[in-house]
């Protein structure tokens, strides 16, 4: 057994260590198609060369969620194999596409370390950069994550808890060089709805829901090469069932948003995320959105909004916490972003 | 909700509409490989560069209905959101291959429309045609959907029936450029049986069977970005069911014929469809042609052949109809199209 | 039923006939993405282009075991459709890699016959050969299947058992062409365990296991063209069960064992192998190895080992056969192998 990796445990962290994650990925247009049959994923920029060049790129890119899933699943062997709870992510942007034949690789620093108060555990803050073959950043995240210690002799590192912004200021995202929605087709896109229609403190239902099955979910976290156990094998939990992976929620619930949201193309800032509940197969997911902000960028008719996405099982729409402010059952996901839409 | 798209109502057409269909989409090998994994394709001119080549096309192109499938599911959000019941196609042609790399939109033509006589729902015929990112017309065909009024009070459109084919005339149908299957290789193809061991009236079981899945038909649907709720959400329908997207039991149906029908290579034409009963996950889903009428071709080695193409879940081969003239229960899908098959 | 494919029967078979399988195969970045999702891959040679040609290849080329089921898949309708039973691998070598555009297709050589003593069915052996668009022969393996009889009084074929070797020497391994581990970066390959690391006779268990869907095995049987009606259709055995090709099962355990055999990266040579026991749908597979022997290689920095690879569903790791030197039941797999590794 000495040849597997058992994972890290909390006290195996130290602040400012670097971790450099292994298996890196080419990505290609098969990548794409999987991408669309496994989510109604249906934003035009993605979905067609041709009007991917109207707006100013090269081609279609990998979906923005795509290469965050990449990106992510190379960190889970390090990070959280042994985590008994994903807390958290901030500050996470999106700062170069990715194309088909790019190769990625992701590293982590440490930069933030918590014992928590009952000795056996702690909580581990990183930051997560993921690199194309040209050692270019196409993003980067902190997340938070709650981590067992294996051994509890092991003394309690000092308590360094980063300083996280609470959302990034439109100033802080990077709009794709030459993206440009001067010559923005909003018939091919979908929807007529411009940055202009949308107003701070909008709720919009996206009505759709689709009931999820294993073998899609499995296939998902897979190809984002997503190691942790619980989403594969029904003996790893003791309810017998298998969690989904949360990066599935979320790229169901942000294609499902396309009905209400077609124009919002390109996720280009992440300010923050829960998965407030377990989705196991067979939930049927739902989604509503929230706008949160609004801003002006530099880029030739392009605006950004910024939107929180739910998706839940069941429930009212718009329904999220209860009166003792706590995420009610029904809620899967809170999902705080800016993306990208034609002014 | 005002955002979301609520589908047309009946009375949201009018003869003339040239409906643009959003959503455009570029394929690759990731498509092609797909649908060999959703579907147990086998003919050689979709599998192979290598031989497609020996049949004079430049490389294989994306399976014929693939192409369909993609042309289709642009039009579901404007044309079947709202349908009762997907009626009929006629006059459907395949004009150009989809090569990998094409990007195909569609735009469909209102040419009839008849209000029901009790005033709540109506008939819409579309022409429906998917260009490619050249402006070249890659195929068209008509189809006609019963849809539900929204304002019971709007008045009954004109009628017009517009007049269809029964079928396409073997002149009518297009071969692709090149095609040529004087030096076609009988055993790679898998079967030695050319255009002239095939008999009209002849009845061929294609003997094999397969069972589908949620997963399958849910990937397949989406793939072709359609979006039509019933394939998706099991809250949908009173019965808790996902009904089964026609489309994926055309393509399985093409697929089991291979057995028997394996040089009937490429489609040119579709001269009719009825979607006879519903399909669900853990059906079996089985096949039988029987050959319609035969032709000739301008192009070298190449002859056309009319199939009607049935599927079937349990039953006996070769039953369609009942004495009094409907579909009887195991009969799925009822198809006329007209392909192409070395002489 | 005239002209659809009734297999091959025992009697059908003569010592020295060589057949030609149908349906070549064009192999594109979609067979790679899917073998991803299919499976939990994350050899870093089948990931990442780059990877790839720091060991000194032009790309990373389709997954080793993808390319042995394409070769193998085209088999199935003239060898295995009437199989009773699939017996046993020797003398399988893959000789030159498979990279996106490639076409593969298959022939076979009959090199032995045995006729049961029962009368009723006999054992056929075969040398496959998979060949690219080139004429190169891209992997060769010998398999011997239980076949019934149809006609059962067709007379007894001379036996002819082929010699075979029980493993391959190092020697018959054929390393590709360029390949070369001096500069392997074993950080981002996932591991730091190189040749001089392993022991004859260690036992490693792989840790992880994977709950396998009935979609999942379905889309990847699709995928290779294997055509075996028991994989597909619940009405074609008398338990209503679909039975999962063996090819899955191999898959999925050579996957798993990435936790403790990262760095095997490259698989040459198939010494044996028995599918001890059938696995189905809800199966929960795991998988354990043993190093069976090491030798050199002429190329730099590479290594050979060979490995025994268990695939399981319950029961402990590392037992494998019974007092009656019978499978026991848990174990669905047995596979002897070769793989190139760095030193």
């Amino acid at each position: 057994m000495a040849k597997t990796n058992p994972g890290r445990f909390f006290e195996d962290y130290r602040v400012g260590d670097v971790i450099e994650h292994a298996v890196p990925r080419t990505v290609s247009g098969g990548e794409r198609a999987l991408y669309h049959a496994l989510y109604p994923a249906r934003h035009a920029l993605y979905s067609s060369d041709e009007f991917a060049r109207r707006c100013g790129l090269p081609a279609s890119p990998l979906d923005d969620l795509a290469a965050f899933h990449v990106v992510f699943g190379k960190t889970v062997p390090d990070v959280s194999l042994n985590a008994l709870a994903n807390l958290g992510y901030a500050e996470g942007r999106w700062l170069k596409p990715v194309w088909p034949g790019d190769t990625l690789r992701s590293t982590s620093e440490v930069i933030g370390l918590k014992q928590n108060s009952n000795g056996k555990s702690g909580v581990v803050w990183v930051r997560t950069r993921g690199e194309n073959q040209r050692g270019e950043v196409v993003m980067d995240y902190v997340r938070w994550v709650m981590v067992r210690k294996h051994d509890m002799d092991a003394p309690a590192p000092e308590t360094l808890i980063p300083e996280l912004k609470p959302a990034l200021e439109a100033s802080d995202l990077v709009v794709p060089e030459g993206l440009d929605f001067s010559d923005y087709d909003f018939t091919l896109a979908g929807e007529p709805h411009r940055w202009g229609d949308y107003e701070v403190g909008e709720l919009i239902d996206h009505v759709d829901g689709v009931t999820v099955e294993e073998a899609e979910h499995m296939m998902a976290t897979r190809l984002w090469q997503n190691t942790a156990k619980v989403h594969f094998d029904v003996t790893a939990r003791e309810d017998g069932r298998r969690l989904i992976y949360g990066g599935h929620v979320i790229s169901m619930a942000r294609a499902l948003s396309f009905n209400g949201l077609a124009n919002a193309q390109m996720i280009v800032g992440l300010n923050g995320g829960a998965h407030a509940n377990p989705c196991y197969g067979g939930d049927t997911i739902r989604a509503w959105s929230e706008v949160l902000d609004k801003a002006e960028t530099p880029a030739p008719g392009v605006g950004a909004i910024r939107l929180r996405l739910v998706a839940t099982k069941g429930g009212e729409p718009f329904t999220r916490k209860g009166d003792d402010g706590k995420y009610l059952p029904h809620v899967m996901l809170d999902l705080d972003y800016w993306a990208l839409i034609p002014v």
